[in-house]
């Protein structure tokens, strides 16, 4: 195992940094990712990666066209697919996203949906005969589908989805229809052009009743010429902020006919003489959500942890301004304003990423439970997943598009990779679930709570038992120095505390003031948003400072630590209206922990790229000109460069058709 | 004029909305644009541009590759400068700015530095013979010249640029080098593939002795067949974020020889014996920038506007969620989590548009004082022009980004104009001055102007009086619906005197603490930023209030009013620490800050529509499908998504090449 990453020929001062390091950036790595088995692992499957010549790029795909990286794209995946026995199939989480980032960089692709959730949904709705016919077919690549749901009129509120599925009793069909612009199927990736199937979910009619929203399957193009079937009308919806790579697609339905065996009747069903048989639970459906969410919490930490390292490590070899006239320029690192714009953000990465584990942990505790009828967790891992993603997703676009600035005119280009993890990641604080719809999730059952305790009647989940707690009415926050985790964690549940009660209470006043409950919760649902983070940041502060309470390595330790109460210290910082709320913090204590941050800041710069070479990014997993390994950026940036298409000719046209006749009539006036 | 934007055929819920006005739209934006003039104007150009054939995008850019986007923009370039005519030349601040967003869209083109950056250098680096040669042909468009002053290794720090220009007094040349990578001229626009010629920062040396940085002038290409000259590599550097249509380039030096008298020599001159004479004052040359930099907060300031229109525009027409079942769906703008999002910025870009008139003004003011001799306002001006472009474009930033994420999935698609506006606006934040080293150099003044204070020494700055006056204990604020203008004026002041005060005071303290200067001053930086900010914000109220001031019709004052204490409140909140430090504010009063916004919201909403119709953006302005005028949003991006690339066949290559070979190898096995 590489225990040190130094080699000859590497930028000095990036040599100098590792050289300087408190700790065994091995010893780090194992413990972040679970053990040096995992390292060991994760070495293999990029030398693999590395050795099979289908899945390279034959030049940077931030230099090729939409329809150039689409195409590679479908090239790779295919590629990959075929050699997925050398992944585990039972740790999709880990190995799998791994592996997919590897060969697919930060990008989707044809397949993204036909195994995020076309497998799902068929393993989730179909009925016994479905699956068996179903599942094989879409398993072993004989189709690629893909899921529909989303119209151009309508995403979150999925019951108002107008696309109908009508009840034919002579034919023993379902007619597909889309009954107006708004009704158009928008946004799925892969339905433009590379699905040949899709789950639709559509209003069910019978009889023109609306029986509500169902699942059904349908076969969109000609499995042998690929075209469009009579009936469907399909494209690609155009170039987006990101995820160039991925065909996302529109669908309009012309009455098109499916079988009614292509309903999927796990739950419901139609009988061929069109009755109706509802489902006897309505809500089991939500597996696919929480399972993809669970993933992207893991997935969006280590965008976040790309970003910082390239920060860091460019931050490292960049030199600019001097403290002393005529001395060497200091490197940007050294800046307490660079460091305060970077090392809050590396902080989360390590939060996050541990955060994510407990989740993963959860989702699987859970999807046993289920398997045994059991339900209980359900709750908690639905307030969790939710929760999690809107807060993680965001404060990971912030910190990326921080690091991505504090890089200076070069974290603008492409060769820093920062645009591309940007406008990757900051898509999820969107899809699956969009943020602020999420929170108010959270908050629904966070007010829920409140008002089953005030009313003594409280039977509370395992994460809202805090809620509970006796009032504290001040902090005994002193200095960064002596604070334990105890004392930090009660500060944030306290200030959780003071949040949510203080949000129930207000909701409470404004239905004194006659207004509505719905009237009421929209007036206050700012402070509601804000009640589900600081209830979600709570919980990951205790699963950061138990997490890393495992660690026996003193040296790596004392890192942990520092990491935590920069991240405990910022947090408050940055929602210093909540902390300081009833005076739980006082004036005083807010500049201690302002002062503390600038501290923590200066104790950790020496280790800041060993703690960044400690995520164990190889150059192929970066993809940044500024972030590689050996620190040598411009002249790589210089190479990089000439790439460009404009520079596939020393002249471009434009000097012949425009430019050139433009000087040259002024030229020769002079 | 245009007093109210409903026409047949609109989006109901829109015509609705402009129905429901409580204002004149044609009023409010005669205020905005400075009277019922100026307004007939924007118009008029309007109408030209729509009506020239050779401004007009053969599809819309989105759709182009970078080479099309560059050759389109070259075009349009060209035709633009040969109708420039059209507008008056005295008012580039409005007119010109205007008439080239409305040709150009959100882009740079190839002729950005030379109007930008070589023609202003010229008019203040060139002695009288230079200007004579010079000037007419760059003004004729004869050549075409940008300014490469970065390097791979240098931007903000320009004493440290590499690149030298060694004096031969046998051939009376100097000799351009460039003696490593990291010397590399790297970013200036057009330089890559447009320009013929460029002015270059290089360090004088004459006789082994560095004279310092001094501009020179240097040809590129040849002028007949555009080819780069023997002794220039040249090209252009890559993708970037954004600003595609723009060759931004690099640029390495072979001992590459000038004549003598291509060194500007209006301060500085080389004799032909080599003897140097110094200039005599050696801060003469920063002009250009703040005069970019005052364009600058103007164009940032209508970047938020269009960001916001769209937003709200789409918010209207967009339903989502019902608040009773059964019933219609709500429009989004009805939610208070959506016009929290958006209106702080809508209010924003109000107070941002109005300061760059007062940074404009200030800038015509000291440009006239400037030629009569008189240097008392160059440091007023460059300390705001400085604050202002690092406030303004950070902000601006995160105002569009909420913007986009408030649109949900379909912000994140070019169709809504989103992501383009973000990208070209977010480059301000790092060009023309990093906003962290301008925030710095306005808190150097400031430690400057409390450091004269304490020592009763002070001749304050007009914009520095405030800090003089008594410290005030406490706010006053009770509810939003009475305080008075002065009383947040008050506020601010005195948060912006605590957070400076403080400062000063720290840095005292960490020099007491045995840092030198220089360490204490790196320590103290986070805090530094902040004073800063609060003195520019602090000062665009002020501007803001007192502009409003003039407004004579009721209905325009009183949203106006309701903008400014929505501007306040936001800032207020959004600086919690500044303004609770010293207790200056209680919780309570915090509470009912909070509070006052979401009521102030609620006010707002139902003219939400109308303000943003009074920015009086065209459709081709604002080039967005989710902006567009007549609220019909669907149907026109489904055909915007038609011009797909990947729509120009039914299916693609994939297929016949990767996916359905895998598909069909699968199902023959089932």
């Amino acid at each position: 195992m590489r225990h040190n990453l130094i080699e000859p020929g590497d930028n000095e001062d990036i040599t100098k940094e590792r050289r300087g390091a408190s700790f065994s950036v091995g010893k780090m790595a194992a413990f972040i990712y679970g053990g040096e088995d995992k390292l060991r692992r994760r070495h293999e499957i990029l030398k693999f990666v590395e050795s099979q010549e289908d899945f390279q790029d034959p030049i940077p795909p931030e230099f090729m066209s939409r329809e150039e990286r689409v195409e590679n794209n479908a090239r790779k995946i295919v590629a990959m697919t075929n050699k997925i026995a050398f992944i585990d199939q039972s740790d999709i989480f880990e190995e799998g996203l791994f592996f997919q980032s590897l060969v697919m960089g930060r990008d989707f692709h044809a397949m993204s949906l036909h195994y995020g959730m076309f497998i799902p949904t068929i393993q989730g709705q179909a009925d016994d005969d479905q699956l068996d016919y179903w599942l094989p077919l879409a398993v072993t690549r004989g189709i690629i589908g893909t899921y529909a749901q989303t119209e151009l009129g309508h995403g979150t509120n999925i019951s108002r989805l107008e696309t109908t599925a009508t009840y034919d009793r002579e034919t023993e069909e379902f007619v597909l229809h889309t009954p107006s612009v708004s009704a158009t199927k928008w946004w799925s990736g892969g339905l433009g052009k590379s699905s040949n199937y899709a789950i639709i979910p559509a209003q069910l009619i019978i009889d023109g009743s609306n029986k509500g929203l169902h699942m059904f399957i349908a076969q969109l193009r000609d499995l042998d010429t690929h075209m469009p079937l009579p009936g469907i009308t399909i494209g690609d919806i155009g170039p987006k902020m990101g995820i160039p790579g991925i065909d996302n697609g529109f669908l309009i339905f012309n009455n098109y006919r499916i079988p009614r065996k292509n309903m999927f009747m796990r739950y419901s069903k139609v009988l061929s003489n069109g009755e109706y048989i509802a489902p006897k639970h309505s809500k089991l459906r939500y597996g696919t959500m929480v399972f993809v969410r669970s993933i992207m919490v893991r997935d969006q930490a280590m965008q976040l942890a790309a970003a910082v390292t390239i920060a860091i490590r460019y931050s490292a070899i960049r030199r600019q301004g001097e403290w002393k006239p005529g001395s060497k320029e200091v490197q940007i690192l050294d800046y307490r304003t660079q460091q305060y714009r970077i090392l809050p953000y590396l902080a989360q990465s390590f939060v996050f990423l541990f955060a994510a584990t407990e989740v993963k942990d959860l989702y699987m505790r859970v999807t046993k439970q289920l398997s045994d009828g059991i339900t209980e967790l359900v709750q908690e891992l639905h307030i969790l997943s939710s929760g999690f993603k809107s807060v993680v997703t965001w404060e990971v676009a912030k910190g990326i598009e921080q690091c991505r600035l504090a890089c200076g005119g070069h974290g603008y280009s492409h060769a820093s990779g920062l645009p591309e993890i940007y406008s990757f990641a900051v898509a999820g604080c969107t899809y699956e679930g969009e943020n602020i719809v999420m929170l108010l999730q959270v908050a629904r059952f966070l007010m829920k709570t409140v008002k089953e305790i005030r009313s003594s009647n409280a039977h509370l989940e395992e994460i809202a038992k805090y809620l509970l707690s006796n009032r504290k009415y001040r902090s005994n926050f002193r200095m960064w120095q002596t604070v334990k985790y105890e004392d930090l964690i009660e500060d944030f549940e306290q200030a959780a505390r003071n949040q949510i009660y203080f949000t129930f209470d207000y909701l409470q006043q404004l239905q004194k003031d006659n207004l509505s409950l719905e009237e009421a919760w929209n007036c206050a649902s700012v402070e509601l948003c804000q009640a589900s983070r600081l209830h979600i940041i709570c919980f990951m502060a205790k699963s950061y400072f138990s997490k890393i309470a495992q660690c026996t390595e003193p040296e790596i330790a004392r890192i942990l630590n520092l990491i935590g109460k920069l991240y405990s210290l910022h947090t408050i910082s940055s929602h210093c209206y909540s902390f300081r709320k009833a005076d739980y913090m006082s004036d005083e204590q807010m500049k201690n922990v302002k002062c503390g941050i600038y501290e923590i800041l200066g104790n950790l710069r020496p280790d800041a790229v060993a703690i960044v070479d400690s995520f164990d990014f190889s150059d192929r997993e970066l993809h940044s000109v500024l972030g590689r390994r050996d620190g040598n950026v411009y002249g790589a940036m210089l190479e990089w460069a000439k790439h460009s298409e404009l520079n596939k000719t020393e002249v471009l046209s434009t000097f012949e058709k425009f430019l050139g006749p433009m000087m040259e009539s002024s030229r020769s006036k002079i």
